[in-house]
């Protein structure tokens, strides 16, 4: 939690167990009161844990996706190709339809069903060291995908900044750094200093409970702030920069994360604040071309009107509309940076350009 | 709560009791679970209700205190003048610091004030029924004003816009109607139907708690959303204008209300949805030059971490920035709208002419 280049690899929030058998998680909706980790084996467990945001964040969800469509191979009683894809296949589709709207889901199963794809007939024996060898190196490339992040958005910043952040896009909700928080964490290892405004995040407050906890763990300065007080911590000239992560970014720069983001970015062009989204190239869907094609989660109204409260705080039935995520104008983006380099306007053309490009962009 | 014409002198949520001897208030932070009502007689029990948001609105608070300073001056045991008058002050004073930013606190206790002051030497026998006609008026000429501001306000929208409202100005805020909320209720009387997005409001959540609570019970639509939704319903074209009220307006025209309501006014413009505030002419402050000079009440940081949930939902002792209202800049807003009429830039100007003018403008 301390982000420390030699902890990297311990990334502890998702893991497979040393059998190879389940995959281990953290909790996160028991946070920041409980550090709880929970072993998770079978499919209605790992769809359960992405559906209720026991693990959240969308790098994050994709590795443990991974993992756990490794874990139901496992299990996947057959010697015949045909029937071992097929059923995992099944299953990929399954815990696909958790969550809609993050890419990284979709993007890290397809992944692994690729590989069995691109191996036809291999016994499901042979195959299976291949897949964990491929749900692990999804890991190993993310940490390194953050670290490369972070060190592109900390070059966009200056020792002192007042940072706000929205949501969650920390070490919890990837592998190690996090992407938006990342450059903090990185320049907490550097002794520079940053400010940072923790939006709450209604209704699941993941900044309240994941983002504050993170930083605060981290030794990182942290205030928490309602979504609400956002427009008024700009006005007093305590925000130099806004950073946020991503669930998918469409080709022509549109950014869908959580609900509220879209807000947060009018508000820093109001105030004249750079607007950036840290993501890595995998949150990018070069097939879907613009924030329009995104489908938007919508979830239980109860999330508003109870959930976390000791009693309710609505009157009983009130309608409740509640989108897990809302899509950002790219006019409102100042960048995008991602393990590849740093991303300005015009995006199509630049998007494009950093999804066919193999090498990196200077910053 | 329907709102019906012939029920307005009800006015239930702030009254004087039939004996005269405590004020009598539906507690607020008990909504929506309970109406329960309070009787209060001390000073330390009136700043209370006050400090703890049991009566809350510019326009209740007002009333509240100018009952409760009479609660009090009944209770002073001289037959000197200068004796009662130095006693109330005292208990003036007191009231009006419970909250510093709503500015019609402080009026209703200057006018009660102002009374025995205009009749120096007037034994505290023969200043009491004068007293009690004077807050009793208060808060009649609040019901009529909040019926005038309902009507420049209904003159504004159309049967079917989309509204969005940020925490209540609805008839719990003040007497009956409402001030942002009254051209709603007023509508429904006349069959002309809206469709209202409430904000939650945090922390608080006087939106969730107060306003959805009086609009379905008038049975007007309501969608209750998290305050970070609010970007994406109007993108999504749902609202046709914002109605808010107002803690204090200063003489350019800058708003103190609840916190969150700058953010909204940022959102509509980026959208081209109008703003509007209303509130009663008693909110002006014409010795206040701009925003700047308003203080911001700033509470506790428990409101945010911990208040009514069932653990607390944020790391133990993280800091938290919690101020309970903004100012939104005067070029955010597109219409002011009192009892007396329609406001429109240039601000400076014209409200200094609604203050210094009887005639109510035309809408």
């Amino acid at each position: 939690m301390t982000g420390k280049t030699q902890e990297l690899p311990s990334a502890d929030n998702v893991r497979l167990s040393k059998e190879g058998d389940s995959v281990v998680i953290i909790d996160q909706t028991k946070l920041p009161g409980k550090v709880e980790t929970l072993s998770l084996q079978t499919e209605g467990e790992l769809f359960e844990a992405i559906r209720e945001l026991r693990v959240r964040g969308a790098p994050a969800i994709g590795i443990f996706a991974a993992y756990g469509l490794y874990v139901l191979a496992r299990q996947i009683e057959t010697d015949d190709y045909e029937v071992f894809l097929a059923t995992l296949r099944e299953h990929s589709r399954h815990l696909r339809s958790s969550r809609p709207t993050a890419v990284n889901l979709s993007w890290a199963l397809g992944r692994m069903e690729e590989l069995v794809l691109s191996h036809p007939g291999l016994s499901p024996a042979a195959m299976l060291p291949l897949l964990e060898k491929e749900c692990r190196a999804i890991q190993q490339e993310d940490i390194s995908m953050c670290r490369s992040i972070s060190e592109y958005g900390l070059s966009l910043l200056q020792p002192g900044d007042g940072i706000l952040t929205h949501c969650n896009a920390g070490p919890l909700a990837t592998s190690c750094y996090g992407t938006a928080l990342g450059p903090l964490f990185l320049g907490a290892e550097r002794g520079l200093p940053f400010h940072v405004f923790a939006d709450e995040t209604r209704p699941l407050l993941q900044g309240a409970r994941l983002t504050a906890y993170e930083l605060q763990n981290g030794g990182i300065d942290v205030t928490l702030i309602c979504d609400n007080m956002a427009a008024t911590v700009m006005k007093k000239g305590w925000v130099q920069a806004c950073l946020v992560g991503c669930d998918r970014v469409a080709a022509n720069g549109d950014v869908a994360n959580k609900i509220g983001t879209s807000g947060v970015a009018i508000l820093a062009k109001h105030y004249g604040i750079p607007f950036y989204v840290l993501g890595p190239s995998s949150t990018f869907d070069a097939n879907c071309p613009s924030g329009q094609e995104i489908e938007i989660e919508l979830r239980a109204p109860e999330e508003i009107s109870k959930n976390y409260y000791a009693r309710p705080m609505a009157p009983e039935n009130v309608k409740c509309y509640n989108p897990a995520f809302d899509v950002t104008d790219h006019t409102l983006v100042t960048a995008i940076v991602t393990e590849k380099g740093i991303y300005r306007p015009p995006y199509t053309q630049n998007l494009a350009a950093m999804l066919g490009d193999t090498t990196k962009q200077e910053p």
